[in-house]
């Protein structure tokens, strides 16, 4: 039978990153910290799902009444990003870049799922499709997706799903981000650079 | 007014290596798991001091009646091993290289605060001088500390605070780790690996 | 007095991106080979400048009789890249994007030196603009550098320098480079890929 | 054919630790510096192997007339240290440690190659037995390698290979190097370095 440490060691070696030597040290900070660390978090993860709402327009988790974004007058109803995830999205909204709507998708529809069963698992696209239904004055949905495979692929699979006459699909800009060097540059990326001057 | 994703954020980053960043993505995840992790989880927290005993003898943390180092007949009463905390002792229980009494000292005597106060403030002096009070049997101390500053200065520390006659006091080996090449051993090492040969 | 090791290891020390005890490690390898390699390395080191020209149209080093870049009657005379070194070139020549001409630069105008003396130091601002003066059938100068601080100065001050009538200067496109995810993306980067989509 | 460029990349590429992106570095770094480094470093290179010697005693690499190890008086007859290599040599010198006589191995006798051939190819196990042989004062040898499988295979290897009546055959001290935490020392380690407590 295992410990109650051990217990803990697992369940904390299941957060993204965290192997079991360090889930073992979370345990020993907790034995030992004198703060109430322990029982706040422990108060904050039981009451985490019941505080947090999933909005039914974005997806996005929010802690408000009603989701910031999707109620928010100032932004334009023509345009809609679909992102992965809300840390992509916070990424984005700290940027300021973007003033329309926003969709989170939920997962990836990866080459090998795709092939394998034809039907995503991970990605929202009933709703996706369900809430592009409803914005009457779109007129552009941009992919926001990792330069990667699962994000190409991701991107080339819903440009097909989504497309219909006077909707424009976009996906973001490739080329040099910040800090590249030429030099070790890859031959996309600098022809992504060079397409993409200004 | 922090929301109770920012709260569970700040919680998460006071863990050992976290970041902010990285505590964003364990709240995140908590949201979207539907296996049950956060629920065990905040419930193991909340029961993790309760369940957890710390050995008045050793000052090991324990979820026994009993800690199963300090009641076992079959470990000598001759020599006492010293460490920092509950890792260490159970990387060095793993090794089955000691088997006599331990004793955890819960903080090492750093140099400034030596110096400043001179006081240590976590390290378990007094209840290390009970212990070895009480060990009539004792001829050995084992200082085992990690091998860099704060580590020696520790076992400086207590080799003259710990002194008395009778006892020996031993800290570990020094000399060349598993994988360590001579090109880069500093000299510290060489001098200690020479001097240990056999 | 320094030995040859010592002085050999010092000279392979000015080597970019080696430090004095891989140096020393490259004097024991040349010490112990028996392969020849050290005779070869001495003799073509030695044949190295003599045998390499510098194109006196594009300052790219090249080992053919005439630079196979510029005498392409293939190659538009409409567009010419600038780029820091070789290296950059390479790296671009690579990708098989750009089919104009091609100037080496030689070395930033760094914002620093900018100031201090007015003067670039490395850069080849004088034999860039004789290149510019003989190309009457330019319409692009193409600024090709690397998306840092002395990158993006280097083309500040050029935009401003060879700006003239009946010229367009571009720079290259900034996005997502080939593998960047978006939570860890800059918002600068975020804020290109934004304006690049398509 | 390829080209003097391409030709001292390929050399460039055969030293220790350096990749064909690298070693183009090199020979740029060399077409471009105007301090004469290219030619001092093809002359020395030249001269390297002729005006370094070998000692004909220890086999280490110097360029005084006699090997300035081998000659002092004032280091011992009675113990003789033998190291994989001249850099791992350097580096006990530097320690100040061993005042007795060395010996360079020149190369490790692998597990594989030990037991494929029944002889080792790098080893200079004659060379080592006739030194052995002339020293009528010695009491130890002292075998200094690294504490890897090679390091471990060889020592293991030669204290068979030398053993005699009358010669103390030791191999370094393992334990903790400067450094070094408890938590994630291997077992072996803490058993080292409880076993050389002092």
């Amino acid at each position: 039978m295992s410990t109650i440490i051990d217990q803990l060691t697992d369940l904390f070696a299941k957060l993204p990153g965290i192997g079991p030597r360090q889930a073992r040290r979370f345990v020993y900070y907790l034995l030992k910290e004198r703060g109430g660390v322990g029982a706040r978090m422990s108060h904050l993860i039981s009451q985490l799902k019941s505080e947090v709402s999933q909005c039914k327009e974005c997806y996005r988790f929010h802690v408000d009444k009603s989701c910031r974004i999707c109620v928010d007058p100032n932004r334009s109803q023509t345009s809609l990003m679909v992102v992965l995830n809300d840390a992509d999205l916070e990424s984005i909204e700290r940027a300021h870049v973007h003033d329309g709507q926003v969709f989170v998708l939920g997962g990836y529809v990866s080459l090998l799922e795709d092939e394998k069963t034809g039907k995503p698992k991970y990605a929202r696209l009933t709703e996706l499709t369900a809430r592009i239904g409803k914005m009457h004055q779109l007129t552009e949905i941009i992919l926001a997706f990792a330069a990667n495979q699962d994000g190409d692929h991701t991107a080339y699979y819903l440009r097909d799903y989504l497309m219909q006459p006077g909707l424009t699909i976009t996906t973001l800009g490739r080329g040099l981000s910040t800090g590249s060097e030429l030099e070790y540059a890859d031959a996309d990326t600098i022809k992504s650079a060079l397409l993409g001057r200004h």
